[in-house]
């Protein structure tokens, strides 16, 4: 049977990432979208598209949809405050006493329709979601995700060891809650929601309970999101806890939670030896670089131009609420600025990042984990944003690229004017 | 003669920085100001203050106005942009070839209509700022900055070595042209603003401008502002420029512009050794800690704590458009953050600075350098701000001083609902 054709036209100054070092700058082009997918970039419209409704944006800037790798919704209400402690002091003194309150379904439903909102509003179109352990809550937020129109994966945390009373489940309930929860969402049949198996980091999780968790991800084909070699005293703890394991990744590895049989992502890296970055390489694992995190928290700066330059999947993630913001601009920013400490006392001899490379980590690099998507080349998901600067602009000339730039230091929400994920335009 | 008082009452919860390590925080309280100055802060009003009016700010923070001490007023045209290079690159690529531009006085009042603006829609109501060598332009910026209501010092900056065509003085034009800046900007009978002594910095001024500078110092008594020990070429370059310096800054000191016999701003300090901490410490000099600036350009981390620890005088700067952004709530944020990776990957000698600190520096450490300011204590010059941080709030109670804390994470001119400047309100 034949089927029309749904084509959009957007119209304006098109930018995406040609590779990690070069943009693809089209300005004052034609942004056409078919059925969901980038079609193509045109500077003047072909014949066979005319007749199509264009959108015409002016001199706004057009970007591909920014994705968040990692980011915890129940942290968003105590975001920007709380900055005083180290990873491990954090977690116990500020953040799982807040966690706490998710078995709470009148407080999960304040703070998540704010996180839902925020993110709705934000660049970003997809993103990698911590809720907490809690499954009522959890299901309550992927029901705002879907209804936000952005395209995430939502887990419901594990964690039975080192926790505080009611955030520390029993192993099998744990387990038994995951494939509940797993069952639920199925029931819900999202069109934009996907659960992903969220194991909280090694030392929340005992080793029957990542056995267990590589048995439903094997069960259900899930995808992993998890922490990795943040802190120099989480790792050192890791080891004791998993005397077994050739290094931390590998207590992910050994239950099969590390890339290898599962689209994997680990948060942080900032500690990672050689060997952890060669299996993160063989297994196709994915970095969420969190440099604003890794200040606030007192972690350190992650060496990501490394990771780039070997050729390992990265992408960037806001890290909410060690990070303080769902804006990935100032993430972008952030991860430059971070790089060149990095540089100047830490390590020379690589480069700090530029502005090309935390672009591409924030659309492309990341986007690759969802699919075909950060880019607007044929048959990617049409995700876009698009960007109206003229308050951030002045009495000089620029061009796209800069214009670009700016953002990144200076942009919010209030620079974002309109938004299609998967071809559908957001309105809020 | 007997004259009435002019009183002023706010309403809210009140914050300032009792000392370095201490707010004061009076929640649902009065702030009177009598005459342009601090009277106190009351949780119930005394009778002799009663029958003048209140204004009743309900739940908003009232904060000190907060000082920024190193800007460049003719960057923030590119803020934002240009971040891919080191200090002596980035001034000949890209801000040399800016600031030529003030020489067209349309271009000037283009720019500095937006920049002034911009200042009075901060939190900030004190400033340090940059001009360029040209004087009308530089008088142009001075009318804006005395229109806007904030009390600033604005310097024509003089420069007679190593720098473009355009931008380079004769030595003596240089000085005759700041003499007769001087008597232009006296005629002017401002109010709030003053001119502030600029040689740009050791590298763009001989020692026999420096000489003549130091006599119009001593002439009409001015306050200096320059740059020192930023980065280490830089450092290493006025080394060779200045044979005979003991250190970069005895280049200024040995032409009596450190501190000394006048009131000096020194910005950045990244690579200050002991001695010239020693002779800033002598001296009183003020050190302008910039630390996205720091960052941005890769210079480094400057020891902003073991200054605090030695008392020197310490305030924050926003140094657009090395810094991006006026925003000085985002410069606090900066310099946690910065002190964090210092204490993380370069010397763990000193713990990171707290909040608590980073709001002193931006407010009474920045604040001294214009008398009484910074406070509220009964006395001081009247700047306040009022922010309605309702934007920023969630599912949690929170008290005010993580209200704060979220303010400088996340805040910028949205929160700004009321300014209060030497006693007078803002309207803008």
């Amino acid at each position: 049977m034949w089927k029309k054709r749904e084509v959009r036209i957007l119209k304006g100054n098109i930018i995406s990432s040609r590779s990690r070092t070069e943009l693809e700058i089209c300005e004052n082009s034609y942004l056409v979208c078919e059925d969901g997918k980038a079609e193509g970039i045109y500077r003047t419209l072909p014949f066979r598209l005319g007749g199509y409704p264009i959108r015409d944006f002016g001199d706004c800037l057009i970007i591909p949809g920014l994705v968040d790798l990692h980011t915890h919704a129940p942290q968003y209400s105590f975001r920007g405050t709380a900055m005083d402690l180290e990873l491990l002091d954090w977690l116990e003194v500020h953040t799982f006493p807040e966690e706490i309150k998710y078995g709470d379904m009148e407080y999960a439903g304040k703070a998540y329709e704010i996180f839902a909102e925020r993110m709705q509003k934000s660049a970003v179109t997809r993103a990698c979601i911590f809720a907490t352990i809690h499954r009522p809550a959890t299901m309550m937020l992927m029901d705002l995700m879907e209804k936000s129109g952005l395209v995430t994966m939502v887990g419901k945390v594990n964690m039975d060891r080192n926790a505080p009373e009611g955030l520390c489940e029993g192993t099998e309930d744990s387990l038994a809650e995951t494939e509940a929860w797993l069952k639920e969402a199925a029931g819900r049949r999202y069109v934009n929601t996907t659960p992903i198996l969220t194991p909280r980091f090694v030392p929340s999780c005992t080793d029957r309970l990542m056995e267990g968790l590589g048995e439903l991800q094997k069960k259900y084909s899930l995808p992993v999101q998890s922490h990795l070699s943040e802190n120099p005293e989480e790792t050192a703890w890791v080891k004791e806890l998993c005397p077994w394991s050739e290094f931390y990744g590998d207590a992910y590895d050994h239950f099969g939670l590390f890339g290898r049989e599962c689209p994997t992502i680990m948060a942080h890296c900032v500690y990672s030896g050689e060997e952890e970055i060669r299996r993160m390489k063989e297994n196709g694992v994915f970095i969420a670089h969190c440099p604003e995190s890794n200040m606030n928290v007192s972690s350190g700066i992650a060496p990501v131009k490394q990771y780039l330059d070997e050729g390992l999947q990265v992408g960037l993630g806001s890290d909410v609420a060690a990070g303080s913001t769902e804006n990935l601009f100032a993430a972008m920013a952030h991860a430059v600025r971070a790089s060149k400490i990095r540089w100047r006392i830490q390590d020379d001899r690589r480069k700090p990042l530029t502005m090309e490379e935390v672009f591409y980590m924030a659309t492309r690099g990341g986007g690759a984990f969802f699919g075909k998507v950060g880019s607007f080349e044929p048959g990617y998901e049409f995700d876009a944003v698009v960007l109206d600067d003229s308050r951030l602009s002045g009495p000089r000339e620029m061009n796209a690229r800069d214009r670009l730039e700016r953002v990144i230091y200076l942009g919010d929400e209030r620079e974002v004017r309109a938004k299609y994920v998967r071809g559908k335009e957001l309105f809020f």
